[in-house]
């Protein structure tokens, strides 16, 4: 068991019309708020109109960026950056998903510094301040809500590069289930497969374990098989969105680390397919995990696919560890493909072989991936053949 | 489900040998600071030097008061709010389990107030601000180390009594599992009931549960379970008195809660045992729990204990629910007075039938404790003589 440090200190305002208060939290920080957000879904839900009234209340004044896309670009956070340095934004305050809140998070750093905020992937760049940001949740998946992280995309370099900085943990985040009423059964799925990998790149891992950690990792794995299916069915079900939501923020804060050294397997690989076919990333996680699972199964593995099998999808302990693991890994994919419906396949999707090469090489540019298993270019592309 | 606001901004170090941070940290706060702790076990163990070295490469000035006892009295409080007030004293560094750092908590609120620090018991006098307060956890057990509460004795009036206010949250908290090495068999079996209470208070309950919660809640009763008795009898088990630690912050920091209204039931009724019989507060609770369990079980209620049982003790699912149930509240039993090795009855621990009638009136001083089931006087006085 390694050292850590915990240290998380994102206020969240959880459950139905919080947002009375918003204006208080946000005046803290100043007068001059950059609301950003996607495409026109907020306005229609009337979250926009909602957001308006509360900071008109408090006398500030609101300023905006739209268009932030799936996937974000560094072009929005460019356009973001170049805003609040112009109007001298005191805070950002991002409204929607993972994509949303992570672009918000690098115009927030952006706006710190003279360079160009790509710099801070493609040369690392030193990220030693930000512009404080506040959250209003409306996609429970990438838990960028109540984490250090963000990832945007080049789409020039095709390139899609994630990077934590203590300085971009949001400040406060509200999470309302009933926001997420109206997303779709498709991208319902795709968040709960996101959720999922979270937790399973940090639970498949070969260092010592954290036998409480594990068993919130688990538990969190039962809520999202339990309740995904029940919310894309029944849209309205506030008990599943509250669940889904809640873990999508517990699954990648942080916590569950407890001090495990880790490198993720199945995010870097995903990254590639997405950077070259924009497909929705929880779609790839979804295609790759279970080959994943299967490849890096072996007898010095298979204790912890028994511990998954026996203790998220109940299967008999009784059976042999590898009976139970084989079986816990076809429970997995029939959770994606049936119960949740996504595509099964690379062929299906349009992912071609002919880019095998070039995303496995993009997938280990050091070489290699030490995570679960330590996987190089060759592996990876036998990975990602398992697919098609 | 009911909404919640989440706020624990407390920093934590977990591990071995993090004590290089704590000047760092004090040292934010100002110079002077008040070293608290109980008897003279920190210097047994080495622990005292080590504190006084790293606070002179800083150039802290240390201040102290000892003698803090368990079940911590209102006159420590009073003794170091007049050392905070007459050094001006910039930070308070409690060093010990719960008893130290609750102690320290109304010491750093009574700092802050001209009148007598019991107030804030006896008339609920408002709490607005306290000295900032780091500690160094030296017993797993209560965890006030990341929660914003304590309970503070009287003995002169007999009164046991327990506050909340997020001024008294800690800042932050060293967690060094070997720090708990030297904790006997018989406080670590307290420390452990006492976490379990936590979690059981919060579990059941007969609001509507949240089950990502639940899970967490169940991961932390059987991480109890499994590592308790291998801290008792290996008591340098590393593995075993992390985990222990850990669940020992997570069962009280308000996270299970997710908006939960809740009354505890056993705490209130122990409060009134220990406040009499000065005994360690989790050996009460030991003696209260399953006996509570059995008076609250019915129809009604069966629900739950079937969760329990299914899901922390591993009994067999396609039983009927009464008697996973009834199998549940035995399980628990054994585990106190079997594995943890705790006396089983009021006799055996001096506990007497003629001051039932006032440690239960007091218990319910508002008429009723309305928790998992509502209980009046004469309910409490039944729970007790099932104790007998």
């Amino acid at each position: 068991m390694n050292n850590f440090v915990y240290d998380v200190p994102v206020k969240v305002y959880f459950g139905e019309n919080q947002l009375s208060n918003l204006g208080n939290e946000l005046i803290k920080y100043g007068k001059k708020v950059l609301l950003t957000y996607g495409g026109g879904s907020i306005k229609k839900i009337g979250l926009y109109d909602k957001i308006v009234n509360e900071l008109e209340k408090f006398g500030l004044e609101l300023f905006e960026l739209s268009g932030i896309e799936p996937n974000p670009r560094i072009e929005s956070v460019r356009e973001g950056a170049k805003i609040c340095k112009e109007q001298n934004i005191d805070v950002l305050l991002a409204v929607g998903g993972g994509s949303t809140i992570d672009a918000t998070k690098y115009i927030a750093a952006g706006a710190c510094v003279d360079f160009d905020p790509w710099d801070f992937f493609s040369k690392w760049a030193p990220i030693e301040k930000a512009l404080p940001i506040v959250t209003i949740l409306t996609l429970s998946a990438a838990g960028s809500e109540m984490d250090s992280g963000g990832v945007i995309s080049n789409l020039e370099t095709k390139d899609k590069i994630g990077r934590l900085s203590p300085y971009l943990l949001p400040k406060v985040s509200f999470l309302d289930p009933t926001l997420t009423y109206t997303v779709s059964p498709y991208q319902t799925a795709c968040g709960s497969v996101d959720m999922m990998a979270h937790i399973m790149e940090v639970y498949f891992n070969i260092e010592k374990d954290f036998y409480m950690l594990d068993c919130f990792m688990e538990g969190m794995m039962k809520t999202i098989i339990k309740y995904t299916p029940i919310a894309m069915k029944e849209p309205e079900n506030y008990e599943a969105r509250a669940n889904l939501m809640w873990t999508s923020s517990w699954a990648i804060n942080g916590f569950v680390n407890g001090g495990k050294k880790q490198e993720w397997s199945c995010h870097p690989m995903e990254h590639e397919l997405s950077a070259i076919y924009d497909i929705t990333h929880g779609l790839g996680l979804a295609l790759l995990i279970p080959r994943w699972l299967e490849y890096c199964l072996d007898e010095t593995t298979v204790s912890k696919y028994y511990q998954f099998g026996v203790n998220v999808f109940d299967i008999d302990k009784n059976l042999e560890q590898m009976e139970v693991a084989k079986e816990s890994i076809k429970r997995l994919s029939k959770f994606f493909f049936n119960t949740l419906g996504l595509d099964s396949t690379f062929t299906k999707v349009g992912i071609k072989q002919e880019d095998f090469e070039i995303m496995a090489q993009k997938a280990c540019s050091n070489g290699t991936i030490k995570g679960f298993k330590t996987l190089n270019k060759e592996d990876i592309i036998k990975i990602f053949e398992m697919c098609l």
